[in-house]
């Protein structure tokens, strides 16, 4: 095994004192760098290059090759478990993912099975094995799923969706058989996270782009409850690879959030830090949150901002620097050099 | 000037005692209903309906016609300020509102000007006097306008968007540009208010729908700043119609806004009212915050989570319900008599 030559952001979610505050940005590896674009092009359609460890390592590495970050993600799609199970995955031009076989009845969740990992998802495992060879060391690899909740809202809806009608429905009206979907999705989640650790993933992040759509008990009840399982079994499993957990739209919720087993929360750019921290208790590492769009401002703006994001979380250990959401295809990379390079610059002093 | 036969609204915002909670519907007055469509089939399309005084007033009343609310909203679109403005408002099947003259540079912003109520907006007055003497004093109007920061995201990107692409970079790069813009809007909102008062408006309610798409200090800086400037300038006008707030996506914001100078604050469906109490301090009403999908359930679990918003905002007198977004289009119009039915039946306990 390779000795790291940057822990920065392990130290980080171990609560250790730093020297400055780690940064990395969700989807780095995208559409925005024409490197990627080119990869892309040369891969086919998105999934092609999902399923192909080499390019994959190759886009994962790009961000890496620009800018000093302090952590590599694995570049996968979010629905390759509901794909895995057989619900057929497929991308339309200028649309979010789709599946054929959408999951709308008990005898279509009664057919649902957790894929294996070095199976049905063998190619991930693949492709987080490459990448971890390709890092060498530099930067600890993360590896991630989408949430039971989140990936539920795709295989119900079979699509992204506007106001989730189909799941809520299910929700409201059968909730057994919510339950029942979301039961054997977190067992596919938390064999699929295993296997990535088992591959070479050094932290582990779970993403829960929809549970900023239910109520507060809901969420509770749909979406964090089975989130909490995720994260006693992959504590169990392997309790020195730290677990992320990112809820969209979280708000207040991050104070429940707090004491579901996770090491570090994503706060997305709404909830400023500071009221964050506060309903935290420093008790978890909070990750973010400048809004994305401030990318699209010049560099002066940008660094600006940044240093409100750094001043909003105040003096202490506990913070990785991000986005508060994906880097958006269409931002300058150079405007990504001055908020790196800020964060550089200004968050050694909150760590004296 | 009739008497009113139902004030119990005005009642709550005035912060009296009352026997039970009051009940209405953000898009009462819409697609979920056969009469509604019948109406705007008759009309054209749904810029004739609003500029219709008549059948505005029959679409405003058919709700009432239904279910005991409790208020009635006047029946408008929510870009009549910027279409007065000479913007161009249009609509295409099937997409959002757009404008085909956007405002993007400060050639634009310095061409804006405060439309005239009784001139470009008479059409709206027209409605809301014909509306008031519809209702006979049945039950109080309420008038309402965008928030200037939700009509400047519209001007701005000239439609609905999902990153806010040109109005944030607006924002982060030439606030003074940004803030020229939100004056002049905001100018527009107050005489546009305060001309519903003086045609019959009883209440009114400014919508932020997107005020959330900020951060914390962006809202306070760009929306919730001039919604105050609205409710001061509309206290001085009138101090007895009382005025709502409703951002969606506030959350942890509603502390800020309960000293905005409303009487209400509208809370989306993500907020838990008891949390929303406790921010708020019993010093503003609470308005919401049934999720709309849940409309979607059978009435039994319709009228189960109506006990559940009724019992999260507890014993006391301040409490408006309502959903926590606009009545989606497809809902069944029975289920939306359980959930009044139910209002009714459950909310006199928490009154005693």
């Amino acid at each position: 095994m390779t000795a790291l030559q940057n822990d920065l952001i392990l130290r980080t979610l171990r609560g250790e004192n730093t020297e400055r505050t780690p940064v990395w940005m969700m989807r780095q590896a995208g559409r925005y760098l024409p490197e990627y674009r080119a990869t892309r092009a040369e891969a086919g359609s998105f999934l092609d290059l999902c399923k192909n460890a080499e390019l994959a390592c190759e886009v994962t590495l790009q961000p890496l090759e620009r800018y000093p970050l302090d952590a590599a993600i694995l570049f996968s799609d979010i629905l390759t478990i509901p794909d895995a199970m057989g619900l057929g995955l497929y991308f339309t031009e200028g649309e979010g993912p789709k599946f054929e076989r959408p999951v709308r009845t008990k005898a279509d969740i009664d057919k649902l099975f957790v894929p294996d990992p070095n199976q049905e998802l063998q190619y991930v495992m693949n492709a987080v094995s490459t990448i971890k060879n390709g890092l060498n060391g530099r930067v600890p690899l993360i590896g991630f799923s989408g949430s039971p909740w989140t990936l539920a809202c795709y295989m119900v809806e079979g699509s992204g969706s506007k106001n989730f009608a189909r799941i809520k429905r299910m929700m409201y009206d059968t909730p057994e058989l919510m339950h029942q979907l979301l039961k054997i999705v977190t067992q596919s989640v938390i064999s699929y996270l295993q296997a990535q650790i088992q591959a070479g993933a050094q932290i582990v992040m779970v993403f829960d782009t929809w549970g900023g759509n239910l109520t507060t008990k809901d969420y509770e009840t749909f979406s964090l409850a089975y989130s909490r399982q995720i994260s006693k079994a992959l504590k169990e499993f392997n309790a020195d690879v730290p677990r992320l957990l990112f809820t969209k739209g979280a708000g207040t919720w991050l104070e429940t959030m707090a004491n579901a087993g996770y090491d570090g929360l994503g706060v997305d750019w709404t909830t400023d830090l500071k009221v964050a921290r506060e309903l935290t208790k420093d008790s978890v590492v909070l990750q973010g949150n400048l809004d994305p769009t401030t990318l699209y401002a010049n560099p002066e703006t940008i660094r600006s901002k940044v240093r409100d994001v750094l001043a909003d979380y105040g003096h202490g250990h506990k913070h990785i620097f991000n986005l508060g959401h994906g880097i958006l295809p269409d931002i300058n990379p150079e405007h990504v050099t001055a908020m790196i390079d800020e964060v550089h610059r200004s968050s050694p002093a909150y760590h004296q």
